[in-house]
This record gives C-alpha cells, structure tokens and sequence, in this order.
C-alpha cells in the first residue's frame, strides 16, 4: 500500500518510474504479484523484481521459520522479529546500482515513521545518511554535478494520510497487498502488524479497505 | 590478495572472523575458488559465498559482455568501464545484515584508495559515510551501545606495502586471485588493471609472484 502510494506521488510530481521490487525470500511474496499490478495500473515505464536471497543471512520472521506477531498491542514499542536485519540498506543499495545504469537521480521509497514497527531504517536520519552515501557512492555522483536524491514522502504521514492520499490519487487499494502472514489464497491476515496498521489507517480515514481478510 | 591481506590482519589482531564473498556474476569466477581456499588457510570461522546476480542491474565490463581493458597507461585517472555500480555499498549492505545475524560488530574490507582503479566506492570518505549509515540502520546499533566499524586498514597502504605486510602474516600469495579477465584454467592474463597493479606491487616490493599469467 505504501509503495503504491508512493509511485503515485512520483507519478504526479512528474517523474518516469522505473519501479523495483525484491524477491528476498519473504513469507509473504503476495506483495510480489501485487507490486506487478500496481506498477502497470499506476503507469511505471517498468518493473523490475530482483531475486536476492536473505534467507542465506537470516534473522527475521519474515524469512525464516519464526512465527510472525500476531494481535501486539504495543506495536512502534521495541523492534519486532519481522525487522529484517539491513534490509533497507540492502534494498536501497540496488535502488542506488539501478539508478546509475539508468541515468536517474531520484530514489523513491516508501519508508514511514510514524504509524509503523520501529524498525530503524525507515526513521528520516536513517534516509538522510543513505543520501549523504549514495552521493559518494556512485560515478555518476563523482564525475558530474547530478545530486542523488531519496525521496521518503510518507515519512512523517499517519497510515490515514496515506489511505487518503492515495485515494486522491486514484490509487486502487484493491491490487495492493500488505499482509505478513497471508494464507494460501493470498488473503490477509487481519492480525499482524502490517494488517492491523493498514486496518486502523483506514478506519481513521473514514474509508472501507476493499481487501478480503481471513479473521 | 588485497581480502586475504586484511583477514590475515583481522586475525593478527585478534577477531574471529565470518569470510564473505559475493558470486555477483563476475567474469572472474575464479576468484570464488580462491576466496575459500585463502580463508581455510587463515583460520575464518566461516567462509558464507553470497549469490546475488548484479547482471540483472548491469552497466559493467565485469558482468556485462563488455571488454575488459587491457595495458592502460592511465590507471587511475578517471573511472573505468570495470567499475560495477554501487558494487560496494550492495557488499557492505550484505555484510552489515550478516554482522548483525552473527552479533559482530566489525566489518572489514580491503579497499585501497592509494594503487587503485579510480572507483569512487574505494575512497576514505565513502567508508566513513558508510559506517555511518551502519550506525543507523541496524537493531544492534538501535537498541545496545555497541558500534558498529567498519576497518580498511589497506585504504592508505600503496600495492608493495600490501604484498610485504601479507608475506610478513604468512599469507600464501599462490592461493590468491585478481585478475579480472582469466583464461579458462584461471591463470591471470597480466594486462588488466588488477593484474598490472598486482605485477607492480610484487616488483616494487622486490617479490616473487607465484602466480601463473598467460602473458
């Protein structure tokens, strides 16, 4: 939903997209299938998924055989088991690799701070310092005068701000996926983190969430 | 020779050390091979070879069907067509998601930004900007005290300086890899950047190379 959200915005601040997607080993590679059709419905000039698997690091329930939190009433309290250990640096890395070879100098990511799991490469300083790096990173960065940008626009927004939003922009919330833990019919499970953030996000903007959820 | 170099200082200086090495689709393959046996021989823990298939984002001579060149007068003016993108930033962002599966809080690699090819991913300040990033992105660095480093202790060391500070920690040179452009039996063709600053290494350090080279 947050990506989705996001190539919206970029789409309308008029950017051609080229949009990336990671087969990481997740549990939930829904989001895989999803990611395809809100790349075509939103208008990206492309889609890439790039199999890269974090399975052989470990460490998350995400991708690993640990269960995933269901029902936490504390959720932004303490980093959870589905933080998937530098994922954001690892993905922000072949964002950065894939920007070089296509000449762009624009790094979209919907990474928020506010209604989310605390994971700490989603905070703004995280995002700041990944900026400040891919500007020293690249040849593109050294040989011409092009400053790197990452662009988080739903940093500092409520999960309602971003249902909203995306509403306005005629996002279609049916071919996006959040869910963890989605069972085998791809439904959701209505009781993990990203399931009861996107619940509460839609309930607060006073909009009816069109997926179908399993509990 | 330049990773085997700095886990041999990595022992020396104590740690325990996880080896890394990236099948990132590289021409040189060879030095894979190379990569496990030169960690068995200095006493890794471990020796993890991650597959992660940078052809897929392209751009580079040493995994796109480019031309690796040959006999430069010029190394190190300018950035060469070897260069892969973001290549560093990916393996350090492989290597931060291992140290923090694995608890560790010392990464090390073997950049060189005095006998180098130009790559902007090699200088001093790119590893600083890194390191702090690292500071940011990870749970370990969140919730504990520790901080995370990252160690190039070859980032000021010239090739010669290199060689006589491997042969002085025992490393054996003959299990080691660095051209970029082997012939089908692995030997070295001598007249890439990797070899000629290797060959110009050894002399300069009035020492033997046991390597075979095709040329």
């Amino acid at each position: 939903m947050d990506s989705a959200v996001v190539l919206a915005i970029a789409r309308e601040e008029g950017f051609a997209c080229e949009a990336l997607s990671f087969d990481y080993g997740q549990r939930h590679r829904a989001e895989l299938d999803a990611a395809r059709r809100v790349a075509h419905s939103l208008g990206a000039s492309g889609h890439t998924t790039l199999p890269i698997d974090m399975r052989a690091i470990g460490g998350s329930a995400l991708t690993d055989d640990i269960d995933v939190p269901k029902d936490r009433g504390d959720i932004g309290e303490g980093i959870p088991v589905t933080y998937v250990p530098a994922r954001n640096t690892v993905f922000l890395s072949y964002a950065l690799a894939l920007a070089e070879v296509k000449g762009a100098c624009d790094i979209f990511i919907g990474v928020n701070a506010l209604d989310y799991s605390g994971y700490p490469d989603c905070r703004p300083e995280f995002i700041e310092a990944f900026e400040r790096l891919a500007n020293l990173a690249t040849k593109a960065a050294v040989e011409s005068e092009n400053v790197l940008r990452i662009h988080s626009p739903l940093a500092q927004m409520s999960k309602a701000d971003i249902v909203r939003r995306g509403a306005e922009l005629g996002v279609d919330f049916a071919l996006t996926h959040s869910c963890y833990d989605p069972d085998e019919g791809s439904r959701s499970c209505g009781r993990c983190d990203a399931c009861q953030l996107r619940i509460k996000g839609f309930a607060e903007a006073g909009m009816k969430d069109p997926l179908p959820y399993s509990h």
